[in-house]
């Protein structure tokens, strides 16, 4: 860390910070400006060393130097990470999709769409069992029936099973039926509930949240790490900002911007990021040739009837020319999708 | 609702729309305007109608006229709703201050902040047992412990306890020691816990999260109010946008906005809003003047050794002075503090 | 516009915001919801009408309906516009790519540049002469040097030139030498500036304000367009929000939201758009993929010795390795580049 | 400036780095930590030093240790300044407040509000006779007319002139007719313009960009105070952000931030930082208790007939109540307003 002194800070003041610096274990080393004196901080970081500094008489601001987050760094693991789940291959130069409706509403949807998206070359299947609504009367999901209407699927057309948990103890429920536990943007920093995806060993599919900056969610994914589980896949699904033509604001340098920080594979969500469906194909497009290692598409098969999220789900036949539009992309990069 | 059609939609197109309202039980209204048709969708707000009829072709936009939460609004219920715990009064013209450490840290660090901050007018005591931290590697809080020793501050003290809930399995654990449940900003769409701490009976301080509008915080209100549980603090704590020079952007407008819109009392926490603790009396203060119905403010007897948050605390002798500020202001409007 | 009434308004009020329409010229038209009453007037948008009607006693608020822009919209002019100077060809299929250094340094300098730029496929050259910079203490260009310097440079590559304008006094200066007008993100709502660019005939690149919504956007070509210069290129370059890992957030759904709403063409600076050389190249091929018309993007022969924005900008090299990446997206795409 | 080396940085890396840090005329100071090496700049600030740094091979990043603004700064002048023009005093413990319509429309309306503001307190009249519009389709107000309508309101009020300035060719006739040139917030970085209206002579208020940062909001002032007119008030006026509750974010956190940071005077207007005549008297009552210096206002005595902004303009009653209000507040606090 480098403790910055406010100009004229007195002999007292930066003697005081120094001994702080010590308290905390960590060497001190004072450079001399032309200004203003600033002073090194150097050894492992010690949690807290930051802030106690920060309060220090005469201190003006403190500023650390390295990343907070470790094993999910490049750092520590330099070779991508490729999460594999049945045919689902993310990260390491494979592609995979995941498409599905935003909620499972019954056996006929959820098979009609399975088959659709696997025969245009989707390899997992999306679809909410549980969902969070922003408002209490909305339609919330249906719950261990959609979780075994998912699983009929999975045994019909060989589809990985993505589907969102949103409680630490719906985590047992959920793992006898989903092959990847998707945790939702809303609950980013539900640390918890991270910590109860990492344990059930499945792969996760973390969501980044509206405003989470890039530190905390990949802190956000060493909670997962940190439990033992490698298999964490990070989507970008578009943040909130001042734009009022999108329903989020999707940021697609987050893809080649994680590719040089972290070794796990990135995923978008272009139908949350635009939340219109004529915006899907060119960004999910889009997000191929930025590097992305997976999409996950919202698709339904009659999207103006869905419980949720119509506007911004594909037709079956839409999804087709997105996937053949994608592929054109990835063949010319030099990829498998 | 409104639906608006895009220029030039066809006569069939503008049946269709009329047919998805009526299938959604709704009555239809065409206007015809000098560029374009518009059809207004009359009777009860029905769960997904809006995006139905997103979805219908030659549809531009639909607009939705009636706010969406319910018994937040003074809609509802017009008299300003008072939360009293204890000494705490909170709302309809009188402003409770809840005070104390980011942290429970030490039963002497616990108890002498209590006494102080009492001293100085304050009514409740805040302190973090279970602490979410963006960083696994932070300090993660003292647990039972921690709620073991703001239960004996509260014996020794009088003052009601006010400690973060972060999932619904530890709800009948707090329970039984504190006096408020706090849901933090992280949490604020967390909805299982949401119900839980609905259902625990005991007052709730919910915290905006930081890229929440205000029909989505009102809406997680809602989901408290929905399981009986009126005892609902809303509490503004600074929201995410580009400003840098300070932890997050406070926007006190939040507060004269929510009075004209619900009825439940408004706190604002100056503290982590402006993330600098030279910056926390003036807003204090003009929060107050805003109209707040209650702040709450970190306090820590040494700053510079606080285990988080300890730029952004205040000393106990500077706490009593913001006291002494806010009172003048309080007293000035003819307000009771 | 439809005015919809508070939930109680009175028949009065009511009444009042009838005779406030039909003061404005407009039809209206009533429609008694279940819980409120809505208004609709009907006719040709009057100036300011939103806002009058807005003010109404009862009156909860105003939603407009029409697009506020007229000469930028799909809804008047149906086919893409191609914007062509010498080369230089952007819009209807054509992708355009404008490269060369943040500031002209030198004769060398400038000269190096754009043959290194030409021959790797660029077409126009940028180069600023008059400088913005947020500082007063910063390098703020050679001025008119800088324009000879760029017009030898146009004599001995044959690429059109682009470069900043900063007031209205200075464009017949600048008219003489450039060929393409641009605006900086700075001055987008700089009125008199965008009359003055427009009065003069040449082409103009309109950068997007870094707060501008689309429709603020839209509305700042229409100046231009209003004066009777139908050659506007629209540059996404990045807006402000919370994140903190990249200069800007360069939302690339942009680009198909303008070509479903305006005939003119869209260019992509990903310099500007991430602030950072490692990022560039994937944001641009990214942006290709979503359909942009054109590039912005800096080179300099020496990004560590640029007087400005080094750090975003490619090598001569890493520019080539750009364009061979970018080529094979447009090849699979079908279109000339 | 202090440069932080990537983690395993060649010894080559950092001679490269040292050798760029003296090359520009710094002092270089090595620091090895335990994972990574930071090597110190030491000296005075040199334009484009950052830059050239950041781009060196192996460099990560290079933090600025010292604030870019200097005549601004409490560094280099400590006492605050207050600005005088006629009866308006602004700063230093004096609370001024500008009030006036948001357009001059006729003789009357401006007499009228003149008036009206005069009696309840203000000692400065606002009123725009160049207008801004963000649609080229809007009404650009009466221009000389204008101005001549506000030249004769102070004749008959005594009240000092404030109006906008929207291009340097307009700063010689504006000033022969206003007291205080005003710099809307859509020029804040129009650097042609802050130089023109500088070497006027006459004080200015400089409205805050809705995206800008306080450092460059300080170095837009800084442009004014180096053409050695000191006279120089900030506005705070709102930012954008994703809230749509309010026509802006107003982020009184604003006020203590520069009193801390610089000895020019801070005015808010609550008026364009909400947007909504039922939000702006809380908020000016709060931005007094914050410390602002002034207050500027939009009064219209009759909003719903306005030309612009009649949905954020108070009428003259309230304008009296909202005056005492913050009265009361100023009183409190021990201040003159």
């Amino acid at each position: 860390m480098i403790v910055v002194m406010k100009p004229g800070a007195t002999q007292k003041q930066i003697d005081h910070v120094v001994e702080l610096i010590e308290d905390l274990g960590l060497k001190s080393h004072i450079i001399q400006g032309t200004d203003r004196t600033v002073v090194a901080a150097l050894g492992e970081k010690r949690d807290g060393a930051k802030q106690a500094l920060e309060t220090g008489d005469g201190v003006e601001k403190v500023m650390p130097i390295l990343a907070p987050y470790k094993m999910a760094s490049t750092e520590v693991k330099k070779e991508p990470t490729c999460v594999e789940v049945l045919k689902l291959k993310v990260g390491a130069g494979k592609i995979g999709v995941i498409a599905g409706p935003c909620s499972v509403e019954s056996r006929e949807q959820i098979l009609e769409v399975a088959r659709a998206v696997r025969e245009a070359g989707a390899t997992a299947l999306r679809g909410g069992a549980f969902k969070p609504r922003t408002s209490p009367y909305s339609f919330q999901g249906l719950k261990e029936k959609g979780l075994q209407l998912l699983a009929e699927a999975r045994d019909a057309t060989g589809l990985a099973i993505v589907t969102e948990v949103m409680a630490p103890e719906h985590v047992s429920l959920l793992a006898q039926y989903t092959d990847i536990m998707q945790v939702g943007a809303r609950n980013m920093q539900n640390y918890p509930l991270l910590e109860a995806v990492g344990e059930s060993g499945k792969p996760v599919l973390l969501k980044r949240g509206p405003s989470a900056t890039m530190d905390e969610f990949l802190l956000a994914a060493e909670y997962i790490l940190k439990t033992g589980n490698a298999n964490v896949m990070l989507c970008e699904r578009g943040i909130r900002t001042f734009e009022d033509h999108t329903r989020f604001t999707l940021p697609l340098a987050t893809v080649p911007y994680l590719h040089q920080t972290t070794h796990l594979p990135v995923v978008v969500d272009p139908s949350h990021g635009t939340g219109k469906a004529s915006l899907v194909t060119p960004m999910a497009v889009a997000s191929i040739a930025a590097g992305a290692d997976g999409l996950i598409i919202e698709v339904h098969p009659n999207p103006e009837k869905a419980m949720s999220d119509g506007y911004q789900s594909l037709t079956p036949a839409a999804f087709r020319e997105m996937m053949a539009e994608c592929r054109k992309i990835a063949t010319a990069l030099g990829k498998k999708m």
